[in-house]
């Protein structure tokens, strides 16, 4: 069963080892743990129903609760309290385009606003409810989760766009395919959430982003369906999917998914690396994604970062061994881990992998093999569910993330670092912060902040608490040329930040895009422009 | 001194050899020329231009001239004739980018037309005045054409939009570095232009389209400026570069381009090989591009352009040479010519063509080494000379292209090849026609098909001759699934034929995109939209 309040499968727990907990409390403090709400106590607060009565809704209050929010900070002390404000009046699950289409024009008929909802995975806000006058539909995609063509020759699937990472996977994999989008979310996400979010997976170093993933589709919007017919490449004017991607269920709800599949590759492999300092390891990193040495994927730690991990790993034992055997190669204090991957066939991994070798160890990279880079595969979708680990130690947990061009990757990094790690200063606490940089680009690199802090007393002080870390660091971004998002989208959390990179001519044409779409405003107002 | 009724320098002329006009002559008969009309007689058409005086504007007939028509064949059957139609009523010249704002500015107080004005190479009726009204301004970024600004770190260049491909690649080698795009206009043809009309190189399989060069800028708009902030990725909403790539100066005038460069390669060599059939070079090129194989361009040509290739290349006995030994290796009759290019360091490329062989040689392909390769490298910019070389032996020439999924390129390219080989036959001539395929991805390809075919006794009964072709081609690929260009661009010429492909929603989003930025429709209204 999945979680009502926090990430993924009750079942699959992570555990925090000793060493870890310590590690944190010598950091920050000893823990302490908030108590959460029961599931009874929500269900009690649902409030009847504003919508009229549709065959394809559902209005029971654990339906309506499970669709209420999403996996942001916001999201999960809301949950954990069970002070969950606005909950969706009904959600729909529709299992054809035809049943989009007529929910839209019953939507539009009675003024109802509409939530596309694909797994509820959002971590800036993008399928909450807000209060208001209207009556709230979350129209989930779920049951459109299929593998409806595909064509071989062209490498292209066509899925529903409620198909999460294991549905789209299992269902290519069976024809020998893979869509090779794994981000964090892979587990619970889906096809048409990463198309509207612009989502970003682990090994886009190879497969792409969704952009270039996402070939063609449907898009029902209140205006009429917007098709967009799938072509390798066009010159016919400006690309209209760059439209549909990122429109958060604003300008529409995506109704079919056509995606660019690859054949499974013959051979895959992931290797951990030590780089004796991050300046050496930057310039590295840098340079690998420059000289486009074919990598599937890549993940640079910083020294903080490392350290963590290497805390939080749990076997102190084989830990000790390895940091000896790299402080001997000279990678001792102030190291960072890259862990990169090759995929493809066997001539090519091993051409990159010689390339990948030769230039890491020209940085003084040392190579510990495969064991801990089969470890990172292992664990790859484990991230999220530290969030309960470390929560039910009394540690709250967040990230957030930005790109930006090589020349600032170091100082934006630095600034949002520091934003977050003094930004409770005034209340005596302190911040646990690491990065990493896992998307990196000729032009630049994504910057992956983790920050670990202290609950306050009560849920409002630690909310506030989130907020104000929050806002310090979309500050810090948004002022210093980074963007807002790299990989999650804007959402509602996002949203005031959005206008300092998109500019006042480019947030207008949003806002006509928006009017031209959804005239009424009935398409989850709120995401992407402040409305 | 650039030819002002054609392509190119006067002093570059491209030879055809006995044997190439022998056999054209067997294929569609003996050549026709048709008289070409003196400057001077055009010179005495243009009218009085209608501008008020602006500093920054040139009103001189010759100018006027040499900025009124493109390089579509109707484009050039009016200037051999001297059939101008329109001119612009003049040119100006901006320097800086508050000129662009001022003239911007000025255009619209006195109600002027505007066309923003590249390399003037657009085959597709881009940069044509209409008649009409009011008056018309052609706007030519030629000045703005210097490297502003060069990040190496971020390699990150800015331009001006002006800059035409040897600016741009003379000016970035001079540090080391290139941009990569070659398309084969690239001796004329400028970065904005590429911007605009979302150009595709011939190396794009290893720098990737404009769209993936195309890394910020600013559009300036009736509507106030578009700035377009650099991020190396963004999930931060819709990408509005997208919307300015292939806007054809239709929502603003592009007027400053950043682009991502790479640095120089260590090594670059091109190879020929020969594949026996043309059902076997195109699995092979497919399975290439699908196993990503990290070529840097490929060129298959089809069975016919490969014998049309070497009919007009002279050298009949090395031919016969080089045929006698394909023939003895098993590519005879029906076989197909394969270019393509490994660009990178050496571990690397040597990689790359290792795949490539053990693949192309499991297809029957015959390797000869880099010699073909060598010469298509020293012709590559080359071909649109060949107009002139054709004209003056009384044979019109053309081409277009489009680009499909992979499982539709073989029936899409023998009904286009049909459409044009038949498109005369109720006038008695025969029309020429060969393809190759040039732009590969793991989806599709694009389809490259030029036309050779005698003028009619006048320029009107041969522009005529052209539309029906042309019309014919292009409604296959509208009615086909092909995209109406895969790198030329929509113009004027290709605008009836978008909505198959745009869909009744999507040529809506562009139209209120246009009225978004221009309500007035002063720029270069006609491209894109039919209004």
């Amino acid at each position: 069963m999945r979680r009502w309040n926090g990430w993924g499968e009750e079942a699959t727990v992570m555990e925090l080892p000793a060493q870890g907990a310590a590690f944190l409390a010598g950091r920050i403090g000893a823990g302490r743990a908030l108590a959460d709400a029961s599931l009874d106590s929500v269900l009690a607060q649902v409030p009847a129903s504003r919508l009229p009565a549709h065959p394809l809704l559902s209005t029971d209050a654990e339906t309506r609760v499970r669709h209420a929010r999403g996996q942001s900070l916001a999201d999960w002390l809301a949950m954990r309290e069970g002070n969950f404000g606005v909950f969706p009046d009904g959600v729909a699950f529709p299992e054809t385009v035809a049943q989009i289409r007529e929910l839209l024009a019953w939507a539009a008929a009675q003024d109802v606003i509409v939530i596309a909802y694909g797994g509820g995975t959002s971590v800036a806000g993008h399928i909450n409810p807000q209060a208001g006058g209207k009556p709230v539909l979350t129209l989930s995609l779920a049951r459109m989760n299929r593998l409806l063509d595909l064509d071989e020759q062209s490498r292209l699937a066509t899925f529903g766009p409620g198909a999460n990472g294991p549905q789209v996977e299992s269902q290519l994999r069976a024809h020998g395919y893979t869509l090779g989008h794994f981000p964090q979310s892979w587990e619970l996400s889906t096809l048409g959430g990463w198309v509207a979010s612009r989502s970003s997976g682990q090994q886009s170093l190879r497969y792409g982003r969704i952009e270039q993933l996402f070939a063609g589709g449907t898009l029902e919007t209140f205006a009429g369906p917007l098709e967009l017919p799938t072509f390798p490449a066009s010159a016919a004017g400006p690309d209209l999917r760059e439209v549909v991607l990122g429109s958060e269920g604003r300008f529409g709800v995506i109704s079919a998914v056509k995606v660019r599949v690859s054949q499974l590759a013959e051979d895959e492999r992931f290797y951990a690396v030590f780089l004796p300092s991050w300046p050496r390891a930057l310039e590295a990193i840098r340079e690998l994604a420059q000289a486009r040495v074919p990598l599937s994927m890549l993940r640079l730690s910083n020294a903080i970062e490392t350290e963590t991990q290497l805390a939080l790993a749990g076997h102190p034992g084989q830990i000790a061994l390895l940091e000896k055997y790299l402080a001997l190669r000279g990678a001792s204090a102030g190291k960072c881990m890259l862990t990169f991957g090759v995929t493809g066939n066997r001539v090519q991994n091993a051409a990159s992998l010689k390339q990948a070798k030769r230039l890491l160890k020209g940085h003084g990279g040392v190579f510990t093999g495969t064991l801990l880079g089969k470890k990172w595969a292992a664990g790859r979708f484990r991230f999220p569910y530290l969030r309960e680990t470390l929560w039910q130690a009394g540690y709250v947990v967040d990230t957030l993330e930005t790109a930006t061009d090589w020349c600032n990757v170091d100082p934006l990094l630095d600034r949002i670092e520091a934003s977050l790690r003094d930004g409770l200063v005034d209340e005596g606490e302190r911040v646990h912060v690491f990065t990493h940089l896992s998307h990196v680009y000729g032009e630049g690199s994504s910057i992956y902040t983790t920050y670990v802090f202290r609950p306050a007393a009560g849920y409002g002080a630690t909310l506030e608490r989130w907020r104000r870390l929050k806002h310090a660091a979309s500050r810090v971004i948004a002022d210093n040329r980074g963007t807002i998002s790299h990989q999650h989208g804007v959402g509602r959390d996002h949203a005031p930040y959005l206008p300092a990179e998109k500019g006042e001519r480019g947030m207008a044409v949003l806002q006509t895009l928006a009017e031209h779409f959804d005239t009424e405003r009935r398409l989850n107002p709120g995401v992407l422009l402040q409305e």
